[in-house]
């Protein structure tokens, strides 16, 4: 592929230029806050989230990092904790979780800090807050633009560019702009202080670049963080960020939202603004990738969401659709509840691979816990397996790479491939088209089934069939593929542990697939043990309220039973 | 281009399966609705609406099509009118209205008085309406497929087809299929008894087929009725119809409802179900061609949309998307026009072609009439010229005109061009998103202009630079075509009549582009005398609610300033 011509046992000038980088990522750390070398190995000490990370702060700072976001923003609203405060508290948290698990590509905590320091003086002067996130710490994938801060994407090609075009090629106001989305929630009152690693290209299930190298998982540093959106959620599991925000074409969201015991959220195409952000063969439009927030809690996803729409993003990204938060969903779904009226459809498996034991045991649980409740569950199959990323063979992703000469990486989806044509392009949008029909046609079939008279609320399956892998072993990625392909809406919620001693005895019978094989062959109970398992819920085109409501409804379920991690 | 090959002096196969369709056509037209031969020449009588059509009809079938939609659904809703009367009345109008000017490509009157009699029967078995459209006749362009009836949009090659497949080939539930607008409205009550004339490819601005030919305009038969709706709007200004559906991928609802002094809605894509009805060029999705009303009255366009949202279309369209009527809307612009707080942007011309004196003198009078009554008003200009359309080359249409040989007809913007690549697509497409960004900045910027604080409710300008057109002269599209780029939701409404002894004294200056040049060429206030103008007032995406509630105002400011035709 794309290499630049080296003469041997001279490293390619890309390398160098990564170095700086890297070097230049960790020297924004100060220096009260890097940790003595070395670090133990990941087989001497696999799980550097929760205790292990606290040693390195004080008492204070681990009880303002481990809030979640709704008690952090009912704390900085109200002039209870200062923002100051908090945002130092969450760049020595993030500072801290880098140097255990490589995840930011981006630290800049004097903007960080200068920003708290302005919202603490409009506090002071208004005795109000700026807005609903007033003082919140917010982490972004690198996809987003921070005015002042690079964006690289993982390309070393973008390192010193926008988005790979000089900087002297481009007016001020194109080589320094922000994402609507950092606008919009800037004027929420959040505070944005380190933007966090993605695969080189977007196009992978686990996270590596060549500028900060392999995301572990901090649960298990044996273990992937999954991808795209890797970088936030091995942060988010290390509490160097309570809420952030990922992008998610194939479940780049939920994957590492899955991989690290976290929530995530997809909605739908057209709901939360990209408008301005980077991203990987842009303009490709039948399968969109969406923007959506990863947290600590479901309620932090939420806070995000309304935070988000009650900017009016519909009048600054002009694919935003002008819905707002609609707080009629949320009742009925309460109301659905107290009535015991959801139905719940459960997709075991997609027929092709078959989830681990520990995804089925999620599974039985939460199917256990409604059914208790007085839910109706059924069974549901259907899935679709559609590669839209790949039509037009990846020409600008290629071009990006070629910037700086540097080599892919093997966790990389995307291979060059032949261009589509118009017409073809055309054909599989129909195709798409299509199936969305059957699909929505085969949910609305359900009200036949449910005893309501009206079809399922929510689908319930696997976001991957596997737990958190490793490295080099994502192979597959349906379960979350066909969610984008319906552009329905989604969200990863964590449910319980792997356990050796209950999820030991596999026997995978005769595979349904390949794939099935290869994927049941990867199980091995003592090499993920402890490692998240998580679900997925799926809602119809545009239900990111219902969705929403329905998780923190399981959710509080799993807490009640006392069965989850 | 494709023709077939054909011995000299013997008329090509496809000919004789032209006249075979349209010696059917009229046949189905019962004996007694057949007017005498021959009819009166264009140049003896040009105008074939109002008295001329009303010789053939009784004085309630008379009372009856030339009440609005909103009266019929009064009087057939409440048992007042039976369906099966309004029926009849409409299938003998649009009888002879086809026999005028030809604008049917299908009727079938025994289903629709079949239907008629079964919501009788069902009125006085319920004492009820099936529902708020209840016996009330809608024509169809003849994309949308109905039970029993075909649909050959025009072309030869899909006579005795579906789609230009072989019937046998298909299954039946594939070969005789309802379009999910059709299902939609026939569960509100709506009875179907003709499908409209399309032109050929549906990309032509003037109505014409091998079929039934050209067809004319029915207020003035020396003009062209539009496209590519341009039955529709033929049969609504002869009140064949009261209100339809039409598509608008360019212009196609718009152009025909201004050339015919009728009103047509283009909503946003993604508010009306398309899903399952025949297209050109489907899963094109730069630019998507959107379904949307046509009517006599403003009032009727409402009727249907506020019909078709309270039938859930997003439960039958995967594209369609969760956005009910909002009766907000409506209430906020009842609390502008009563406060006197509406600003509207005028776009007198777009910088490259120049409207003709009647279509500036409308611009003016609907301007003085918002002054006149408070509201400000302030210049707006911006426009796109992106055809979309073009990217595949049409691959599908010169399939379908293969099919039967047919040649190609003067008036198709579509010449056969190369594929554009998937990349180029792409490049495309971002071109477009950064074109609706860059004008939703400029509309948002207007803010600061209208003294209310927020940007500019309205933008009105020229649908067309012309009124109606001689066949052949329809030359620039972009009046219409920018809002598709934009995606905006937009309505024509007529405005007045050309008067020679107003408008007559047309000097066009020096012209802005040679485009400008050969449309004011064009003008001759002789040829056009009499003929509608009309306007087009543009609103965001998604403003459907305010664009109908803002027309139906200006609408009434002119019925009390009598100065409409």
């Amino acid at each position: 592929m794309t290499q630049s011509a080296v003469k041997p046992g001279i490293p390619p000038a890309w390398q160098a230029k990564c170095s700086a980088k890297r070097e230049g990522i960790l020297s924004a750390i100060p220096t009260e806050w890097r940790i003595p070398a070395p670090i133990p190995t990941p087989d001497v000490h696999p799980n550097v989230t929760g205790k292990y990370i606290q040693q390195y702060l004080s008492p204070r700072e681990v009880a303002i990092t481990e809030s979640d976001a709704e008690t952090i923003v009912s704390h900085t609203t109200t002039g209870f904790w200062t923002a100051v405060e908090v945002t130092s508290a969450f760049c020595h948290r993030a500072a801290v979780a880098h140097q255990l698990v490589p995840c930011l590509l981006e630290l800049f905590f004097d903007r960080a800090l200068s920003t708290a320091k302005e919202l603490d003086s409009y506090f002071t002067t208004h005795h109000k807050p700026l807005g609903p996130l007033h003082g919140l710490p917010i982490s972004l994938k690198d996809q987003f633009h921070i005015s002042g801060v690079e964006t690289t994407m993982g390309y070393v090609g973008w390192i010193d560019t926008f988005e790979g075009k000089p900087l002297n090629s481009l007016p001020p106001d194109e080589r320094d702009t922000e994402s609507e989305l950092v606008r919009l929630l800037r004027t929420s009152g959040a505070v944005f202080y380190c933007k966090t690693s993605v695969p080189t290209t977007l196009m992978a299930g686990e996270t590596c670049n060549h500028i900060i190298g392999y995301t572990f998982n901090p649960l298990n540093r044996r273990l992937s963080a999954g991808g795209s959106s890797g970088g936030e959620g091995a942060l988010l599991a290390l509490r160097g960020s309570v809420v952030g925000f990922g992008t998610d074409i194939g479940g780049s969201i939920r994957v590492p939202a899955a991989f690290n015991g976290i929530y995530g959220l997809r909605p739908s195409a057209g709901r939360l603004p990209y408008e301005g952000a980077a991203n990987s063969m842009d303009g490709q439009n039948t399968v969109l990738s969406v923007v959506g927030p990863m947290a600590t809690t479901v309620q932090g996803l939420k806070l995000m969401v309304q935070a988000v729409l009650a900017q009016e993003p519909w009048f600054a990204d002009p694919l935003v659709v002008e819905l707002p938060w609609r707080h009629g969903v949320e009742e009925r779904v309460r109301g659905g509840i107290a009535n015991k009226r959801l139905t719940f459809a459960f997709m075991d498996d997609d027929g092709m691979v078959k989830p681990h034991l520990p995804v089925q045991r999620a599974l039985g649980l939460v199917r256990g816990l409604l059914e208790q409740k007085g839910h109706r569950v059924s069974g549901i199959a259907h899935h679709a397996r559609m590669q839209a990323w790949h039509m037009h063979g990846g020409t600008d992703v290629q071009a990006h790479r070629a910037l700086a000469g540097e080599e892919q990486l093997p966790e990389c989806f995307l291979q060059p491939s032949e261009h589509l044509n118009a017409a073809q392009v055309a054909a599989l949008n129909v195709k798409k088209r299509n199936y969305q029909k059957a699909y929505m046609d085969y949910w609305n079939s359900t009200a036949t089934l449910t005893g309501t008279g009206r079809p399922v609320d929510a689908l319930i399956c696997p976001a991957c069939p596997s737990v958190a892998v490793r490295p080099g072993k994502f192979k597959y990625g349906v379960y979350t593929t066909f969610v984008n392909v319906l552009d329905y809406s989604s969200a990863v919620f964590p449910v319980t542990k792997v356990d050796r001693s209950v999820d030991g005895s596999h026997r995978p019978g005769v595979p349904l697939s390949e794939m099935d094989a290869a994927v049941q062959s990867d199980y091995d109970p003592d090499d993920c043990h402890g490692a998240p398992v998580a679900l997925q819920l799926v809602g119809r085109r545009f239900e990111e309220e219902k969705v929403l409501g329905l998780v923190e409804y399981v959710d509080r379920l799993m807490d009640e039973a006392t069965q989850r991690m």
